[in-house]
């Protein structure tokens, strides 16, 4: 009997999963190449209080927070941006800007378990610091794109809203940051009847109210007319107007750019971290009702940490979410082909030629697997067939005094005798042939 | 004044560092590639009880252990091998061996931090399960090797010692289990009197004292002398006899393949985990105390941890102390250079443009930054020199109506107004006449 297992909400990726998963990774990794952003590796375990600043309410009663054996009150990251600001307000504190930054690694929510919410999850994560133009946003958005298009992810859509019109309508009827911050993580959540209730409570104007009201049905995807809204509604609100148009350029740049995705503007969209000062944005398939990646603006983040003041815009993809996408929409990996060699040395005395020989095929950048287990010729290409074999090396002592080895083609199921020295063209030759067949 | 740091013991990984820690870490996925270990994923985050369970007390008081908030009793992994055992017992319990089973990621141990000694480290972990043939073992000092030499190391070697020499002394003197963990702790630590009088004090023969006593005087790096020293020590110990023959076998059958390392055979090396039961080994440069890699059989563990009897052996590299080792012997990544290019639009009107640009040279494989911060061309082209651009691509409104940019070459500091489809073949043609000058 088993005697332990994984802890709740944990998992295992096993090889084929996890394929996918690295796949998703060096994809994600290309484009950051492509766009300039350079890789940093910052730890798992940071300070509570870090962690615990500005990641919102629900993200911190979830966190995986405890004391180190010194008494220090750390806990597991939830998401990534806090650590870069960290950096960006210490060790990088005079880099030259734009700083753009990619990591890519696993965070943890103590989260209800289920499809596609896990508690131990992986993101890349883009973060470009320093800009506050709208082309930055666009940047953002656009590499988004690129990796869902690369991965070959289909009818995905890009939800998208701006923090500076809720807020921006918010701080003109004087609710406190505190207050504003639980009515985000009621919209975050689409309870819009809690949200407004909890608004009426604050004895905000009647006109704020309508407002909200109206802002929770606008959302469409035609660009000029949701703006034509959204501005209609806020016309009173100095700020979200500012915002408006902000969201406005941001989306004209993208699009205007030769970008090409399904948007949904919706102005009353939140979100649960509580950085975000700008455009803020989540994407979405159709075969799934959590986001693949979700992101925008903290132009504040940075200087509450103690840097200068910075804006800043990013974003997170859920790697193993795209992954379920990917199999939700039957996508494989583009991973070439290659030959694999197995190589069966018949008896003990001959273990160490067939080590040598698998050596020297290495060298030349073939994948060979060697027979371990002590079996007999008849079960170790049975075994080798199991792996996917394309081709077995025997290795016998009559055929090795003169200097050769026995070559099976697994799938054509042939063998023959050849000079060990020939063994690298065989191999390429023949596996070229069964490739085209 | 910066309000947050990293919690002690944990670091950040800048751009330069990390990329070399992403290049060890690809060297030993290439390796797992090539010797046919498939790349599986586990948590960090595992039940106390697995990780304690063979972990050896000097780890198991190091380890990140806390409640979740569900209350149970969990810990950050300090090792891999533990979760790979789970795995073996458990999902994997039916697949044919041998199994060859790779991963790479981060473990937490509460460590005084060193040089080389984190609190959070990365390793590379190759398991080879299923096999209790001497080439089995020899595969795992093999591959380790390979990854020593095509990182470039020099002048390292291997110590190389075998549980079962010292467990049979000791089991043939009705030493129990846990007693013989205490004196292998010791034995790790090098406390070799603390050992020895640990072993007098329970009553063993004056005969083990004086076998013991030797061994520890035992050290060479020629193998039949070293052989033929312990086993006239070990003599009287049948066990440590056996022992000793497999030591020897694994070690003709790995030099007998032709492969080549240095190696430091001392029968009284132990290692702090208590899972192993037959040859272990650690990995060292001259330039650093502490072990690079090490590994060795463990044939009770998935066994015990409720699977089928099955032997096992593996190896965990430590990646961060790798690169800290390239770091003293000078060792760079070999990384081609690539050429950066860096799009400038000169006014607001040519923002979208510059993207698009960017977008199209970037479906082509060329790493391209924008220009994001709104400056000026003078200031915008003094940024791209700093990061490096070999070229930069000014959007002009002049020559933009003729269906052309300006092309400035960053080395040579010229520039000239070329046509936009041929902006892809000038970048390749001028770099590759910059790189071959």
């Amino acid at each position: 009997m088993p005697k332990f297992k994984t802890v709740r909400g944990m998992r295992d990726f096993l090889p084929e999963q996890a394929r996918v998963m690295r796949y998703v990774e060096d994809l994600a990794r290309e484009i950051a190449k492509l766009y300039g952003y350079k890789e940093i590796i910052t730890p798992i375990v940071e300070s509570y209080e870090l962690l615990a600043a500005k990641s919102g309410e629900e993200i911190r009663q979830r966190m995986y927070a405890f004391k180190d054996l010194g008494g220090r009150k750390i806990a597991l990251r939830p998401e990534f941006t806090a650590s870069i600001a960290r950096l960006v307000a210490t060790t990088l504190r005079n880099e030259p800007k734009p700083l753009r930054l990619f990591c890519v690694g696993s965070l943890y929510r103590y989260d209800e378990p289920q499809l596609g919410r896990y508690r131990e999850f992986w993101q890349s994560n883009f973060e470009l610091i320093g800009s506050n133009q709208p082309e930055a946003d666009a940047e953002i958005l656009t590499l988004t794109n690129d990796l869902m298009k690369r991965i070959g992810l289909e009818n995905y859509w890009f939800k998208i809203g701006h923090m500076g019109i809720l807020r921006g309508i918010l701080t003109k009827e004087g609710v406190e940051e505190e207050k504003q911050n639980s009515i985000m993580q009621k919209l975050d959540k689409k309870l819009w009847d809690e949200a407004l209730r909890m608004l009426e409570s604050l004895k905000v104007s009647k006109n704020c109210l309508e407002t909200l009201r109206n802002l929770i049905k606008v959302k469409g995807r035609k660009i000029s007319e949701m703006m034509e809204r959204i501005r209609k509604n806020v016309k009173d609100y100095e700020e979200a107007l500012v915002a408006t148009e902000n969201l406005e350029e941001i989306l004209n740049i993208t699009f205007t750019s030769g970008t090409k995705f399904e948007v949904s503007i919706e102005p009353a969209f939140a979100r649960g971290l509580e950085y975000y000062t700008g455009m803020i944005f989540e994407v979405f398939v159709p075969e799934l009702e959590i986001a693949l990646g979700g992101g925008g603006r903290y132009d504040r983040l940075i200087e509450l940490f103690g840097g200068e003041p910075t804006p800043a815009v990013g974003v997170a993809h859920g790697i193993d979410r795209i992954t379920l996408a990917m199999e939700k929409q039957k996508i494989k990996p583009k991973i070439p082909k290659e030959p694999l060699v197995f190589v069966i040395p018949i008896d003990n005395t001959l273990k160490a030629k067939a080590l040598e020989l698998a050596g020297q095929l290495r060298l030349k950048g073939i994948n060979v697997e060697v027979e371990v287990m002590g079996r007999k010729l008849a079960r170790a290409l049975q075994d080798a067939d199991r792996r996917g074999a394309t081709h077995a090396i025997i290795v016998a002592p009559k055929e090795l005094k003169e200097g050769k080895v026995v070559f099976r083609n697994m799938q054509l199921r042939v063998q023959k005798a050849i000079e060990i020295e020939n063994l690298l063209k065989e191999i390429q030759e023949s596996y070229g042939r069964i490739s085209a067949s």
